[in-house]
């Protein structure tokens, strides 16, 4: 299989076909940019994921509509900051729509070409006003070279924009898959965690092009927690183009799927260990692994019960080899344990074997827990399955952050 | 019903017929209380709930030994803070036997009469030197004076001790309950959720002895949460040595079951709001109650969610009135949820009806977000149940006191 090959400092414009813009209209203070904008040439394949929480922002209700009525057809994708249209009742949804006919007007297409996403504080209306302007400067800035401003302007609580592109092939023909996501807390998986988007100029028909997110977002963004709260607006959509001329993708079980998955998979599982990288207030990057499992589910189950201890990440961030919180937690999984049977590392340090204190080296410990990333690993000894998910510390700075978001 | 009053300055030792010491033995550094001895004039019923954890620390494995083989008979119970013994395998189990044992010859009964506790550190042997030691300077020491001691004996992270008594009647005849407790961090409910010690005077059959335990301890400390975080030590016993004189309690449905259930679901319930008001780092004692539910078990787990939520418990300690993160947190709670219908209030301040921003004052949130205690009520809309959780904030000092725990 043709191997993906990331594009040196290269954005979601880097997929040829697609323009973008990000302005500030508003919604945040200062000048920071607070809406994105991103145009195709020609109307897309569309397939997205959307946030398993009960109570669903105005934007996730419309996209799902889209998704249902028009997958063939997607032109734009308009995203704003500042404001999540979450809690906003039947306003919210016209809200949602207005910001949808407004780039629909601008761009000449039909409504249901358009797909939005919010992001910001939970249960403010959406300023119409401020939108509607931001929109019309959108549309007059938009440019092959706008991708990494439109990565800025979908940020909230993040430190940096989140992008990646690669270029592979896909039965013979050069293809480009990018993506772009914003998310540092309120992050905890169950379907997509945030808000993400990636564009290719891939040939895939819809259903495979949903398969395929499906598959990459299983193995990227819900493997990824930062503090256990799923929020109401999560939306990873993908737009594929068609313009890379390769022949259409259209079966689950031929090569051209399976290379197309795998550069998907790629940009979807940098983008998610980029959010956790930039976790709220993190100061380390977090991989736990769970093998010997009986089941991948089970692997996973105890891993994230790991990933979201506070205590195992509270230790972490103190640099305490606290190993103990860490059996703790996979004790609480919900997953059989036979304690006689378990082992469990720092890094290469095996500090617990047989669910005994091994080679509890303290001076190594604190070598490994000072450095930026950190990997735990767990082996349950009881069969071959494994799973590995991905967190970040909890800290003071995560507590600051939080305590005064909206102010 | 014979109302249950409190006793002033009350401790473990209110109870007629037990005497109690607490000893420093030199598991806590310092000069701190670390080992706790309470032993009973006469054999009693006993009766244990205990961690739901898979790992399960040595002294819970010997707890359940006993109480499966000898609940009549049990005299003495031993518990030192300082060291969990959990994790330390087939030498740990062997550990708590000694220390039962010691037990045992010091007071002249057989191993099967006592019970043993420990809370601390996970993955460190039990010094058996000091532990023995210590065992010989309690018994010497022991007092019905020492129900202070011992619940000052039994902390860790606690900045106070957690302990009440109450008298009332059962049949006419004066009977007392006294508990105390010890938990900050760790704390997570499915089933008892720290170590706690209840001893009454009251004459009640066993099996009805460990029910009213079950359903105390389902409507109190099963209703707590400060980190979501499940103990591998966690228990609470109660023991009832018959002394009062009353008619021995023998069926459920008899006015003195209840008569005994109200005190002891009294006392349970003061101990477990105890545990959650001195949580780790806690500046806030938060109420969440959510009613309006289909059934009661709905409630419960929307109010869990709530109450678990990092971002909420961070908004509170911020006393920013960040109701949509509440809503979100009943979003994903797993509870179906329709937002339409949709009530919340910051004690009596309606900020959100029908899913919608109602009477957002924020001069009246931040007064009531200034308080030590916060009510926070959601009524989903759907029916008639309720249930009430109690939580904390989430804080800076959380964070400074688990980061290094061990150092």
């Amino acid at each position: 299989m043709a191997p993906w090959t990331i594009v040196g400092g290269g954005s979601i414009t880097s997929v040829p076909g697609f323009r973008a813009a990000g302005v500030h209209c508003g919604l945040k203070a200062g000048d920071e940019l607070d809406l994105a904008l991103v145009v195709s040439e020609v109307p897309c394949q569309a397939a997205a994921v959307f946030t398993a929480n009960r109570v669903q922002a105005a934007p996730v209700l419309w996209d799902k509509e889209v998704l249902a009525i028009s997958p063939e057809g997607v032109r734009a994708v308009a995203i704003n900051s500042g404001c999540a249209n979450a809690c906003t009742g039947e306003q919210g949804l016209r809200d949602a729509q207005q910001m949808v006919r407004q780039v629909a007007l601008a761009l000449g297409t039909g409504p249901h070409g358009v797909l939005v996403m919010s992001t910001g504080v939970i249960g403010q209306r959406l300023d119409m006003e401020k939108i509607g302007a931001g929109i019309r400067a959108a549309v007059e800035a938009l440019s092959t070279e706008g991708g990494h401003e439109v990565a800025r302007a979908i940020m909230t609580t993040d430190t940096r924009p989140k992008e990646i592109a690669v270029q592979g092939e896909i039965a013979g023909r050069r293809v480009t898959i990018a993506g772009m996501c914003k998310g540092a807390g309120m992050i905890h998986p169950n379907m997509a965690t945030l808000l993400g988007l990636i564009l290719t100029d891939a040939a895939i028909a819809q259903p495979l092009l949903q398969r395929a997110l499906r598959q990459a977002v299983e193995a990227s963004f819900n493997r990824i927690t930062v503090d256990g709260d799923m929020s109401t607006n999560d939306t990873v959509a993908v737009l594929a183009s068609g313009l890379a001329g390769n022949r259409e993708v259209k079966a689950e079980n031929a090569p051209d799927y399976a290379e197309f998955l795998e550069g998907l998979t790629f940009v979807a599982t940098e983008l998610a260990k980029g959010v956790v990288r930039d976790g709220e207030g993190a100061t380390k990057f977090i991989e736990v692994q769970v093998r010997g499992a009986r089941t991948e589910a089970e692997a996973r189950q105890a891993a994230m019960a790991v990933a979201t201890s506070n205590l195992v990440k509270t230790a972490i961030y103190g640099k305490d080899a606290n190993w103990g919180r860490v059996i703790c937690a996979v004790g609480y999984s919900g997953v059989e344990v036979d304690i006689e049977r378990l082992s469990l590392w720092f890094d290469d340090l095996h500090l617990v074997k047989d669910g005994q204190p091994y080679n509890v080296d303290e001076e190594r410990a604190l070598e490994i827990l000072s450095q930026d990333e950190v990997a735990i690993t767990v082996d349950l000894g009881q069969g071959e399955a494994e799973a590995t998910v991905w967190t970040c510390d909890l800290t003071h700075d995560y507590v600051t952050i939080n305590a005064h978001y909206r102010t």
